[in-house]
């Protein structure tokens, strides 16, 4: 082997590591995986099961979910005030959708999504919009960011 | 010149296109320009320059500002809402400061900044929370989504 392959050799692997560092992945599969996480999280709404819709977010204390002027920060904090809003005392989950919907790639690791979302209650409707900030891990893509208001 | 020196250049140009590639600017100084912009629009608006407030955002007719339930669309929509809350009939700009900002680099193009806004009025005040995506353009760092919530 004289040094020819072998500096091509080594050129195929800085540019595989190019692509392994800066991400692969197509814009259109990971727009994809993101819709689907909010698809999964609908569903859950939908029966009921709160802790499948939180899976929809980031598992950990940095999470942060702004609504009216408050902050709610961390998981277990976020599914705490679901289920007092949602769970609590003559409360109910109601039917969940999202409509609206906006997916925008911020690079290969993130995504901006924006859009509508509507409660049907027994008795009552609520709506708003909201912005959410996905960032791709190990698990999957998950939201580390949500901010949302009410019409 | 015997061969380790060669291979070792061509993994050093290899590593140096991967910077190229990903982008370069360290995090740090993104966060500082980020600020920078952030800090003008506060400065601006305290001057009552509604267009030197608006520099900061993207102007572009993709634009979005999301506040109360309500969708605005493009730089020159978002500038009239702000000319209609703040400029109009029997109104006043007041005095306006950011707290709790909060900047997270998403990859090396973009940005997440979570804060919390207060505007002084004369009897009065108004407070609320924002999220904010930045995205790096030739011009500077420009917001490319606004989604505001009041208390």
């Amino acid at each position: 082997m004289n040094s020819s392959p072998k500096r091509f050799l080594i050129a195929l692997l800085a540019t595989a590591g190019t692509f392994a560092i800066c991400g692969a992945e197509p814009a259109a599969d990971a727009k994809q995986a993101v819709r689907k996480v909010l698809n999964d999280q609908v569903k859950a709404w939908n029966k009921g099961d709160l802790n499948g819709f939180m899976e929809g977010y980031w598992n950990a204390p940095e999470l942060s979910f702004y609504s009216g002027g408050k902050k709610t920060r961390g998981w277990q904090a976020t599914l705490d005030r679901y289920r007092k809003k949602y769970q609590g005392e003559g409360k109910e989950m109601g039917k969940l959708t999202f409509s609206e919907l906006d997916i925008e790639m911020l690079g290969q690791e993130h995504a901006l999504v924006r859009g509508r979302w509507h409660v049907m209650f027994a008795k009552d409707r609520a709506a708003g919009l909201f912005s959410v900030v996905f960032r791709k891990m190990a698990p999957g893509w998950r939201i580390i960011h949500d901010h949302t208001s009410s019409e």
